[in-house]
This record gives C-alpha cells, structure tokens and sequence, in this order.
C-alpha cells in the first residue's frame, strides 16, 4: 500500500464567527483528498475528466472530534474501505501534528457522462488492481469509532 | 408537529464544472436549515450567540439521490430524530418539487462557551420541549434508508 | 427605471474569525444580484445559459464601509452605469436598513458560447432597450466615491 | 526586494457549471496571497490576531484576462504599491505559467480590535521599514492597465 496524504493549511476563510473552521469546510477537503488520490495512483480526475468518466458522490458522513483553527496545518490520510463493481468507499482521516480532528467517508461511483448525463459503470480492471492496493482491512465505520 | 421548511434557489456559484451542486454545500445549506429551524422555534442562534451558547457539529452525513442544478428551487423539511440530555439529532430532507433530492442529517451538542471553549451543558427544559414536539418518530437511519 | 433589489439574510458561513462578513462572499453576492437583475427583467440567466450566453466577468470591485454580521438582514441595489456594445457595468449598492455597508460593481460582457469558448458579441436590442431603462445618470466611479 | 510568491492549485469546488473558476474565488486567493505575503516577511498573520491586530478589507479590485481551469497550477505575485501611515495597497498577479490571467488590488487598514471593534491605527516602525522594501515603483492602476 502506497502512503497517501493530502497536506493543506487552514486559512482564514475557512473560520467563522466561533472561530473555528465552518464545518462543511471538511467535505471541501474531502473532495480535494479524493482529487489527490487519484492524482498519486495515476488517475488525475483532469485526465479522467477529459475521457467524459467523473466520481460523483452517493453519500459522505464525517464526525468532528477537534476543532481545526487559523493557520494549523492539518494532514489527510486516505484508504480505500470498500471496492465494488462501480462503487468505492474512501476513507479520509484529518490529523492535526498525531491527533485524528476529524474522519469522514465518501461513498462515489465510477460514471461516464459520455452520452450527456452520468451513469455508473465498472471501474476499469487497471483502475480496480492499484485501488485494491490501497484498500484497509478495517471498514469505514469501525475506522470512525475506533479511533 | 410544526412543519419547519427552509426553501432557496441554487445559485451560479454553488454548481461545479459538472454542471451540478458541488456537494459540500448540502452540508451548508444543512447548517442553514438548522439556524432557521432554531429561528422559527423562538430560538434565533443569533439570540443564543449572543447568551455564549452555541450548537457545535459532532456528526454529519448526507445521501445524494438526484443532482440540484443550477436555478433550482429548494425546500428543505428538517424534524429531530434524536434527542438526549446535551445531543440532538436533526435530518434535513432537500426536496426538489416532490421528489427527495437528498437527505442527511447532523447530531449537535448543546455547547456554552462562556468559559471560552466550548462544552456541552444540558439542553435547558423550555427548549427540549419545543424540541420534543418536533420529534419525529421515525430515526435518521430509517429515513436514509426508506426514502 | 424599475426599482430592481436582491435581498438576503447573512448566514453563519459567511462570517469569519472577526465575527464579521468574509470579504469575497460580497463578490458571490454581487453575482447573485446580478444574475436577480437579469430575471426581474424577463431574461433569467437560466435561460441566457441554455441559449449559450453567458455574462463572463471582466472587472470588479468593492468599497467596504460597515462590516456585515451574522443574521443581518441586506438589500442589495443594482442599476446599470455605462452600456457598451458587448460591455455593461452594473453597480451595486449593499444596505444595511438605510446604511449603505458596501458599495461594488461589476464590468460583464455579453458572449456567446457556442462555440466552445466564451466570446463577447453585441448585446442584442431588445435586451439593449430595457437596459438602458436602468442606467443610473451617475457613473460607478462617482457612485463609488459619492455615498 | 523579497520576491513574494503565493503558489495554488485549482481545485474542482472553485470551478463552476461554465467549466471555468467563479470569480468570487479570486478574491478568496487575494486574501490567502496576503496573509502568506506577511508570514513571509516575518509577521504571520496567525501572530497578529493573538496581538488583537488585523488587516480589515477597504476596497479590492480584480481585473480577470484568462480564466483558470481545474488543476491549473497558478502563481500569486504580490507587491506593495502605496504605503500610508495606517494603510496600504497590496497588488497580487495571477500567473498561469508567464500569462497574467488575472490582477487585482486590496486596500487594508493596520487596525486594533483591542477595544473590542477594530480601529485604525499606525503601521508600527518596524513593520513599516520591511513593507518599504517590497514598494513597487509602480502604482497599482498602473499595474492594472499595462499588463
């Protein structure tokens, strides 16, 4: 399994009025994560993009232990947890220096929009065998109460 | 029961280069659904922010069954399905016309941050009894799944 | 001239660690203004949209006078200040009841997409005609300088 | 002169349904160029919140030449262009590779929010001599108008 992290800086924007990061922030960075991923198994979702396949999302859960504050540097860990014919569960761990902030899922499906609007279709063999690489024995949900 | 609903319009900014919503702004317009449900209670968070209380996230998921476009007109009925001492749980069904387009849900604490930090106090008696007649009996889980 | 004004509530993610209005979201309230503008006057962008016309933005700019809060209540003022060819400017003034908050415009072209790529082509008569019914007698500069 | 580079990636939720970033985003980027302009010369921003200093927004002006895409890789150039006792402007450029896709303005005051709201008040000695250094000969009009 290949270690893939997607580093990023709170900025100001991201605060609100408590002071802390707004929380659907964590689904914007969960998108870029997935973005990274791709990008670091080979697959950018520009290249993808082009050839009309895109990864639209069917559900994202995320619990919220720690608040993330202006300017800390956070570090995104992500596994795949589930690997099926169109559709992937992707794992996404948020750390601030050791400590788990936040972890959250995406479930996405792999979808051509090739004839306008999307449809799920099977991940590619070559897509699936570098995607199984990074699948974690452990599932989305006892990834998000165990830690 | 008081039918609590937020309605608004898909903005330009809100859609992505797929031509659809970009998902992190369900959980924006979750967040807004929630000020306003608190509003419409007698409630404003406004009021509250200004008494140190806040309703800090702890958890948030989303289900996505149909893509919000551009222009769209958007109701969203919310109804707590969850309610213990400092907790609650809310689901936000978006409809677009008749049609559940998503559906998710967020758990929030009762939070006073008088002392600076947030934390979780009891849910003060006046409020969990409006809270309760906006139960619904039905839990996150079962509306997820049965819509 | 019709009286063409885009109201709204400002909402918790707005705001930032100040406790006040995050700047950009002005410019994400002066695109919403102006695509309002366009529907009040019986050409919704929707529409412009499926007709492959767009309004790409050349220019903008904002005055910053009293910071916007969270729940605040504001009505934003549009009226056309110089109507070119292929080139309009729309001010927009941002009132906090009788306070004016913040004072922006917006430089658009009118351009056609059917091509592929966005490019600018004279704004057609009839769309001409009711424009010119909103220009302000006073320039943005002036209108920028003069509240 | 420390030659002060911002440097970002387009990510997917900048874009939207015309395929290309939302404008509103520039300002976003303006905002991130300037607080990691200050980090660079020695005064984080982060640091000068926990003095109860911030940079409130006055005016910001963008101008926008080429729009940028999905996973471009842009570079911020940001300079000062006026210096005055409790203010100055700050020009950022936008590059996509050696086009200038993109210039724009922020004018922000030195303010203290010690009482509680900001207020105006001198640009400190020492922070006056660094920000010296990075004048531009060049006003920001000027910058604006010849690229």
């Amino acid at each position: 399994m290949k270690k893939i992290e997607y580093c990023f800086q709170v900025q100001w924007g991201d605060t609100d009025a408590a002071g802390i990061v707004f929380y659907p922030n964590f689904y914007k960075w969960m998108d870029e994560a997935t973005h990274h991923f791709f990008a670091e198994l080979g697959y950018p979702t520009t290249v993808l993009f082009e050839q009309k396949i895109g990864l639209p999302i069917l559900e994202a859960k995320c619990q919220f232990r720690f608040p993330l504050l202006f300017g800390g540097e956070v570090r995104i860990c992500s596994v795949i947890t589930e690997l099926r014919e169109k559709v992937f569960q992707i794992v996404h761990e948020f750390y601030k220096h050791e400590t788990v902030a936040a972890v959250g899922y995406e479930m996405r499906a792999w979808a051509s929009f090739a004839d306008g609007k999307p449809k799920a279709v099977p991940i590619p063999a070559e897509v699936k065998r570098v995607l199984v690489e990074q699948l974690s024995p452990r599932s989305a949900e006892f990834q998000m109460r165990a830690k």
